[in-house]
């Protein structure tokens, strides 16, 4: 194992990982239990289990609304993935997935204190995911649904949102689409425009993709031009078909007809969650003043180096760059907030809050350029993420 | 909440639990997780999860027994329930449940330090449960079933067993099973008998009684009559069905006809695990040096205080007199044994070793009457069980 990874220190400058290191820390995996009262004696035995427990399983199976407060299911999250989109790497199944979503749980815990249990499924058939996860409802209180291939994933989540009484989302849509939000946000003040009113370029109509286009058009972007891999998503486009068709109803009100370079020309925001490239040419068509999010990883659709060139604030995945979109500020608070707020749905209101805490933590340090957006080891984020959403539920419930 | 229940103090007096204490001590749940390593700066998070997990996932996907070492599901064991025969409450659903697979999976962190989740199903259709758990194989590395009714728990073990390339036991039947038989070994002990040679009487047919007469054959015992609720288990009573007519031809070797006075005549060892009662008249029938183990909780077939007048050995399921069988002297070295030593399945010889283990930890103490077996605190236990399970599974594996 001589291969090692570049990533970036506390100040965006690289450090190298050796495979050594990365390999040791997963040896025995990330997570384990804990109690959350000791077991030292008879009594304390009694209690957790029998004769004690038996008192508060016969109190739940007389009131079952009593589980979400004696079980620890009402602050679980069951963090589940059929392996089939996983990183860059792609459908590698499902167990060589589980140590992304140990990561996951450890991200949980880290940032919102929410405890969570990676369930990775051999199917991959949407409706024996929405069948297990029922079977399963009892045992945890929320679903974050991760690393499943589009456009699977929108069938996926719908029918669960739709079987299970309460919170699920994709978190490679919604919470990509939620901190893009917030960092649009940002960047509509660093160049003085409102959001509103920017044109708007998604290069990608996948899991992100869609996810970023819904919540833009939640909050209120009005000029969106979505592109998959064979350009605009037009109403005339023919062939169109499932969730691209609906979006293609909502989207490119100027009936922009082609690709790329049709798309950027006068447009002030490029986001580019495809991994494909976009060239310098294309780029040159942009507004002055514009914002390329260049979010693949690890290879962003334009080296940041570059779209500085054409646009006067840039983002993208990479931790080794100003301005990085990382999920990691957006899901715990977004769970933590649905959860302690007794939702049943992750609504759009619920996500445009989020976003806005977001925001709101990165321009309390003042904005510019280079910061439109916290560092995701800003513990600040979490909680302000909570605290909105829980907002944002109140807000609802009137 | 006002009642309250009685259990014992250290020296098997009575101590009150109130429900207060109980229902304050299952506030949130009894689990949490916690991670395995701190997640503090961006070195952290680059190991765990983005870069450096996708070199993790993609080992694992080109050598998927790289799964065991770098994740931690082949240290984990699914407690799974469907709520269908909870202590002594029955068939109370899979949320109820839940309070009692908490505190089982508390217990084999305790015991054991095994992690394990509860996962409790809202299908009773054993076929559904396989499929279910099928689905779910590479999130765990064994299966601690509980609380599942008689006869489907058979069906369910065998079936799982099949389907799953992975240590399955149902507790209720083998937990109870081994220490059964390690009291059962120092009792014969205590009475100057071999234990082979006892004359022995189950009442009882349901998960524990099926499993005790199964593990007392495998350990040599001769001469064991099998009781349900309709009389003594005969391969002549006409209407015998699948696992009990797969007894009755094991069993019963002096093809006794009749109920529990005809069983008892001139029997050795009563175990009952029935929920039912046995009167002073029929126990007044045994032999001398009789062994009475009165399983049944909150309940005993026979209160010990009248057993002893009948038996000089007598045991319990309750902590507050002496002689407590409690599974929990079993099951966590048994899966941590099974686990640590790469078994494929919990066999026969696994459980006996688990007995002889537990069994030998009371005796180094010195037996009596009153000290058959250990304490369930004893933490020189799991260990011992531990170790004696994984040398039978590499005698077995010669």
């Amino acid at each position: 194992m001589r291969k090692s990874l570049t990533t970036e220190a506390a100040n965006s400058t690289r450090i190298e990982l050796t495979e050594e290191e990365i390999f040791a820390a997963h040896e025995g995996g990330k997570l384990q239990i804990g109690l959350t009262a000791p077991l030292d004696d008879k009594r304390d035995l009694s209690i957790a289990y029998t004769p004690g427990v038996a008192q508060v399983s016969r109190a739940i199976n007389t009131d079952p609304e009593l589980a979400a407060r004696y079980t620890w299911a009402s602050r679980l999250v069951a963090v589940v993935s059929d392996g089939t989109a996983v990183l860059g790497l792609g459908n590698i199944g499902a167990a060589a997935s589980l140590p992304v979503m140990e990561g996951k749980a450890a991200l949980f815990k880290r940032f919102a204190g929410l405890d969570s249990i990676p369930l990775v499924l051999e199917t991959t058939e949407v409706d024996e995911i929405v069948e297990t996860l029922v079977r399963l409802r009892s045992s945890f209180g929320a679903v974050n649904l991760e690393d499943i291939s589009a456009p699977r994933c929108f069938e996926l989540e719908a029918k669960l949102i739709e079987a299970l009484d309460m919170p699920v989302m994709h978190d490679d849509q919604h919470g990509t689409a939620v901190v893009v939000l917030a960092a649009l946000t940002n960047a509509a003040k660093v160049i003085g425009r409102e959001a509103a009113s920017l044109k708007t370029v998604i290069s990608g109509a996948g899991a992100a993709g869609i996810a970023v286009a819904e919540i833009l058009l939640a909050a209120g972007v009005q000029d969106i031009i979505l592109l998959d891999s064979r350009g605009i998503i037009d109403a005339g486009r023919p062939g169109l078909t499932g969730i691209k068709a609906a979006y293609a109803a909502r989207t490119n009100p100027r009936s922009i007809t082609g690709g790329t370079a049709q798309a950027l020309d006068g447009a002030d925001v490029f986001i580019g969650v495809s991994s494909g490239t976009v060239s310098e040419e294309v780029l040159a068509k942009m507004s002055g003043d514009a914002v390329i999010f260049a979010l693949s990883n690890p290879d962003p659709e334009v080296h940041p180096d570059i779209a500085r060139k054409y646009a006067k604030v840039v983002a993208t995945g990479r931790s080794d760059f100003p301005n990085q979109i990382n999920n990691v500020l957006a899901f715990p608070g977004i769970f933590r907030g649905a959860l302690d707020a007794g939702a049943r749905r992750i609504t759009p209101a619920m996500k445009v809050a989020a976003a806005g805490a977001i925001a709101a933590i990165a321009a309390e340090d003042g904005l510019a350029p280079d910061h439109i957006i916290p560092s995701p080891l800003d513990d600040r984020v979490a909680p302000a993420v909570t605290a909105a959403v829980m907002a944002a539920v109140e807000a609802e419930a009137k």
